[in-house]
């Protein structure tokens, strides 16, 4: 068998056989095979895409070039989420914890952001001290003792992810569902969970711009999730609009803790009660949605989540003063509204320019490679159908450099749509599969 | 300009403009643009095409890679010859001297063979001492003394497309027109010749099977060639049955000498004349078809297209000797008669059969990287038509390993088909554009 027998197989749209997948990924992480063969397969898989059957075989191939977590010493249904994408999407901080006070286990790996897409790993790593990279050992032993665990990925788990990762994102082959499934999916399946709920982000700010796309990828993750045994459900939720009123690391910490304490954003609120429902639905502690939502909003308003988001902080090495007073997390030299220019009602707040402006203040990543700044980004942000005045705050916006405050200032102006007629956002739960 | 955005405009269908493949090939050929990036773009450019503009452009771009041979001393008409590749085509050994007996001079720049097609460089280095490696100014003094030379391609002209084709070989992205042409013409281009001759072989021993995809293809060569200003042309010739009735290096030499002393197969004879035609007509020499083969064939039973061989074969520092005895060139240690299993007529020679045979035999590729055995290959091949008793010689096996005369002897039985009806071969030209 020769690599490039394979990419002709994949060119001609032939379906490829299991051996033939582990052979390509096995051969790539172990560095045999190289990075310009893997490359024209991706862009040959863009076009001609894959069978259910292949994708799952991608999945399993890439799930079996590093480790699975051994999750067994937890005797708790073991369940997480994954959400696609999206511009102040801060979801995870809060259901974790908020799912870990049901009886269930969270062991979560998450991301670091790219592009206006933010990542998990860089808003805990916005706490002084949180440790995102710990040993699968520890891992483990987090989300044994306080009932989940956030981490960033490492080197054991699907490392072929990683690898081919890096390389879609410079060869034009991300926007493949076969490859967005597979990845997604091994890195997941990898935590060494029991089921998954996917959010599958739908709109300008998410990979996804149409319903329809959304539908096939999240129908795609799902059937790759139960072809390998995992209890598996999804939710479409919009992401026209920012998620919550904050966006960039620290801010949304903050935004995070104020929902866990019983506050924060509705619509924050709402995603992770939505969220959270499914994930208890799935494990079987819960058979209906509304007693789920119900005992969610309890542990939020007790301050149970709080609590175990705390412990989650302390036990991975995070500052739990900045847990308790956000105010000493990461702040920016620049704060600055930014004002309406007219009177009016926000007709529209763009979700995808809010990313640009906050890739531009520092908070997120053009390439792979930048460093983010934790403490930039933009918050405040005022939502679709409130009044505003000529001269009133927009949003605030947070720079540690005068250049790229005044960068995203000049970017800032097609943010929002404002007029005379009365406006609400659409809803955000759009379809659940 | 990053690569990764040329490549997704690319694979999203978008016509890419002059700078942008500049951008591209430049940056490859110093080393900027890594192998990887080129394997996506190349694998996109499958699958989306190009348009004639943008043939165009990545032709000059790839032929900018390099120098081209500066040929402005040499007083006469420059033409050459390319084909498409074939087996048994040994054609540019007879055509480049006996076309420079006719006042103009052909300077040749050839490859070698990979997988059933032969290549001219690994034929002429089965005569002793020829040289395939000048430099650019001994090849112009060549050409200048003798009126033709033939080498190798040499690490100045089109190194772009030295690097792309080897690329393209272990990605699956060799089937592809535009990167086709413009790795055919950016090698010929820099040859520094005002005019070309294209032999597009079309049927199961070449690389375009049909009728359709030959006619493109030598519609695309000929677009690039008329739009850099050079005159050209091209014939749609046959390659069903092997080329002749050699294949293999020294034998196809031998073949070739004959042909130049005014013997030869007659359908060797026949595309020599028919191309050196073209090529006559091209630069302007006769105006006639009919009045240029008389020429051409003059010159062959004169004996001065078999001098001018020699001579060449000389200034390159090959053993004239070989030339006039053709005994002298490697000969194969076994050389067995394969016998006819059934009385009958030819009604078939499948030339991808026998190209297969060679490869076995020792006298071809598999791989760029393999080495070739000057002596192997298949000689006295019975044409089609032939009548032939059960135990009759269908051809000769020459090979210097008894394993590899083994495996071949077991793949001889499919290349021959007879049975009771006559046959004729197919003819020879099928088209001329």
């Amino acid at each position: 068998m020769l690599p490039q027998w394979i990419i002709e197989r994949k060119r001609d749209g032939q379906i490829l056989a299991d051996d033939e997948l582990e052979f390509l990924i096995g051969g790539y992480t172990r560095g045999e095979i190289p990075d310009y063969q893997m490359a024209a397969f991706a862009m040959a898989v863009f076009f001609r895409g894959m069978t259910p059957d292949e994708t799952a075989a991608l999945t399993r191939s890439m799930l079996r070039s590093g480790d699975t977590v051994d999750t067994s010493s937890i005797r708790m249904p073991k369940i997480d989420k994954h959400s696609t994408g999206g511009v102040g999407d801060k979801i995870s901080l809060i259901l974790a914890p908020l799912v870990a006070c049901c009886g269930v286990a969270v062991p979560m790996v998450c991301g670091r952001g790219l592009g206006i897409t933010g990542g998990t790993v860089d808003k805990l790593e916005a706490i002084p001290g949180y440790r995102t990279q710990l040993s699968e050992d520890e891992f483990v032993q987090v989300v044994a003792r306080c009932g989940c665990s956030i981490i960033g990925p490492t080197e054991r788990l699907a490392p072929a992810d990683r690898k081919l990762y890096a390389l879609r994102d410079v060869t034009g082959t991300v926007p493949s569902i076969p490859l967005i499934v597979a990845s997604i999916m091994s890195k997941k399946l990898a935590e060494g969970i029991d089921g998954l709920v996917l959010d599958v982000k739908c709109g300008r700010g998410a990979f996804m711009r149409t319903l329809p796309e959304a539908r096939a990828l999240a129908e795609a993750l799902i059937r790759v999730g139960r072809n390998m045994g995992k209890r598996t459900a999804a939710l479409i939720t919009a992401m026209d609009q920012p998620l919550g009123r904050t966006a960039g690391n620290a801010l949304e910490v903050q935004e995070a803790i104020e929902t866990l304490r019983g506050q924060g954003p509705a619509d924050v609120r709402t995603l992770t009660l939505a969220l959270g429902a499914e994930m208890l639905r799935l494990t079987g502690v819960v058979t209906d949605q509304n007693q789920a939502a119900i005992m969610l909003a309890k542990k939020l308003e007790s301050g149970e989540a709080f609590a175990k988001f705390r412990d989650m902080v302390g036990l991975q090495g995070g500052e739990t003063a900045a847990v308790d007073d956000p105010a000493r997390l990461p702040a920016a030299r620049y704060q600055r509204p930014y004002p309406a220019a007219a009177d009016g009602i926000v007709q529209d707040v763009d979700a995808e320019k809010v990313g640009r402006l906050c890739v531009t203040l520092g908070a997120g990543r053009v390439r792979a490679t930048d460093t983010v700044d934790p403490a930039a980004g933009v918050s405040a942000l005022v939502p679709v159908g409130q009044r505003v005045g000529r001269g009133d705050p927009l949003m605030m916006l947070h720079a540690n450099s005068a250049n790229r405050l005044q960068e995203a200032q000049a970017l800032a102006a097609e943010t929002f749509r404002i007029g005379p007629a009365p406006a609400a956002p659409p809803p955000l739960v759009i379809a659940s599969l």
